[in-house]
């Protein structure tokens, strides 16, 4: 019998920003931003969905954005209500959010050509940016980030999602935004954990591509500790810069079979869960940095001293190696994992490696006693380091 | 300030095959598309759709399907339940199928690399697809189109949707099929009215694109109307073909402003609307080309000749070119699906009419007293071929 065969590529482009005080109002990068949008046809929208935690943190936010677009008022009809969203994992679990975005798309009459903009975390900007793709089958969504996980990976890429009946990100679509705005502003106000849960997922990429990248963390380890602002910026951009690249060079919605990127995520995703996400994504990525480099090293892929400079790197950032739900040895426990790693991701289970740093390796399997021994290792260093 | 700039193109590919008898368990065209796909890694997993209205008419569809797969049990694996749903607007408008299909993925375990099959009208394949699209980001989803309408048109195409609050199609994606499965089986037992409506679509690409195609119509239009499954045939062939054209040669995901292929469609959205869902798509299409020709006509781009030529068809095809919802001429009438068709496109409005027949050309606004002239001459027409 017959039949045609239909073919066509699509072409994606968005820009990465990086700036300071984006709602200053001697700032013109974000109304630049517009004015180089604007087709003569007819006046854009403009819709902002702000993380709670961010507005706690800069009260003035919202007055600030309002006085910006005061001055800049030619540029996009700003929307005049601002949706106030709670930050982190109640974002991506409760429906109710992604409704009402929908709800405000159809009240402010947001057409596929205006904007709707998230301001906040990673969870935030997953779940808007969300709500965005499926409204009208895809309005422009604007992501400003404003923690160092967000800047340097998930809010810089083409994902977006939400959280179905406890699991994670079982509803999302494939989007790329229409830009994104890194500002370096929202960092100084993170606490601590949040300042360094997002460094894990740069020393990641680091230690599979880019062994410089890697020694530049090492020896920056101290000074990002300590809160060194240009340190951090360089890691974030850096970072940006990879995994950009990473999308751009490979298979950017993921249609074949691996995530090269995901090193140390089939037991930090187990993680984040088992400890009712108490543990934070870096976080739990750093323990899963370090339970696969441990097993590499099992394998006689990495030597012990490499080993130990990751180790150590990971510790003088300040991460915590060890969390007790990693010995729950029993169905659900983490090595659970690794056959939901391989149904989130479809097809074959694919896994990360290290044969150096600097070099990762696919395998299609983990030896589970192997497993074991890298977290008893681990739980070792952590007795011995405490005591 | 310093950017990144993105920029990456991804390739979709999918096959539009033509067939009868597709379940057949001598018809190895589905068994032969799994085990091109297959690859050596897992078992892949499939679950079917279907339409209540097509196993009404198909009462034998669920035992053959089960039939097929036991004679091609190594290409892929069956999911055992059968997931049936109403067909027609209803599908759209209740969220709770959409559910059940993304718990149907859940319970029975598909992944990204699994397939859900939608067998049914247009609506049940825009719900289906919507709801595959934003499983895990995207399951591949097969399309079995059993009207006209949908094997010509919709169901060869790229987008997906439900209904949200009463908006049409306010929530979707654009998507791609991983194959669609056009078997002429299921036309013989479509009512005359699905038979006709599917038509229209095939006259509408004809007039502003192949004078050829709509000459071809013209003559076999009264085969068409007495049910001539060769003409039927060439019909959606050629119909499929210059649909997949439009999507490959121009702006597949709609990205820009205009949407030349949507001839006759702004009022056809509002007739449908306003009748209730009570006018099937194509039989608003048909009236609201007749209304977009006599309105091209007089602009004076469209000759007398020309004008009656096209009625003409549209009359001997059985098509009622008139509806009184027509002359609802109020803030909720007809006039008002110009603005609502803008605010759905985006951007501006953008509105194709007739140079010539294979000829059309987009204009940015009508006007709104040669509109009701136009709508005053289908009345007339009516009222003279009535009496």
């Amino acid at each position: 019998m017959s039949h045609l065969q239909q073919s066509f590529t699509v072409q994606f482009v968005y820009n990465v920003f990086f700036t300071e005080k984006l709602f200053d109002t001697t700032n013109s990068l974000f109304a630049d931003f517009f004015h180089q949008q604007a087709t003569s046809a007819t006046q854009k929208k403009l819709l902002f969905v702000i993380d709670s935690g961010v507005v706690e943190t800069h009260p003035g936010l919202v007055a600030e954005i309002k006085a910006y677009f005061t001055q800049h008022a030619d540029v996009v009809d700003l929307a005049s209500d601002f949706l106030i969203i709670p930050g982190g994992e109640i974002a991506k679990n409760n429906p109710v959010f992604v409704e009402k975005i929908v709800d405000a798309v159809d009240t402010y009459g947001i057409d596929r050509h205006s904007y709707v903009a998230a301001i906040g975390g990673g969870s935030v900007l997953d779940m808007v940016g969300y709500a965005a793709a499926i409204s009208h089958r895809g309005i422009r969504h604007i992501r400003i980030p404003t923690t160092v996980l967000s800047q340097n990976d998930s809010g810089v890429g083409v994902k977006n999602g939400v959280n179905y009946k406890g699991k994670k990100n079982f509803l999302g679509t494939f989007v790329p935004p229409i830009a994104v705005f890194n500002d370096s502003t929202f960092l100084t106000t993170l606490d601590d954990r949040d300042w360094r849960a997002g460094i894990s997922e740069a020393i990641k990429v680091a230690l599979i591509k880019d062994k410089a990248f890697f020694e530049w963390v090492e020896t920056n380890a101290h000074a990002l500790a300590a809160r060194d602002m240009d340190a951090m910026q360089y890691l974030i951009h850096r970072c940006a810069q990879m995994h950009l690249q990473h999308i751009s060079g490979g298979d950017p919605f993921e249609m074949g079979s691996s995530r090269p990127l995901d090193f140390g995520h089939w037991s930090a995703h187990k993680l984040e869960q088992l400890t009712n996400f108490e543990l934070r994504h870096g976080e739990a990525v750093a323990i899963g940095i370090a339970l696969d480099s441990i097993y590499s090293q099992q394998l006689g892929w990495l030597t012990d001293a490499d080993t130990n400079r990751i180790l150590t790197t990971l510790r003088t950032l300040g991460f915590s190696l060890y969390q007790p739900m990693l010995d729950a040895d029993n169905s659900a426990g983490v090595l659970k994992g690794l056959s939901e790693f391989r149904e989130h991701l479809g097809g074959q289970l694919t896994i990360m490696l290290l044969k150096d740093i600097g070099l990762g390796v696919e395998v299609h399997e983990m030896d589970a006693t192997l497993v074991r021994q890298a977290i008893a290792t681990l739980r070792e260093h952590e007795l011995s380091t405490t005591v």
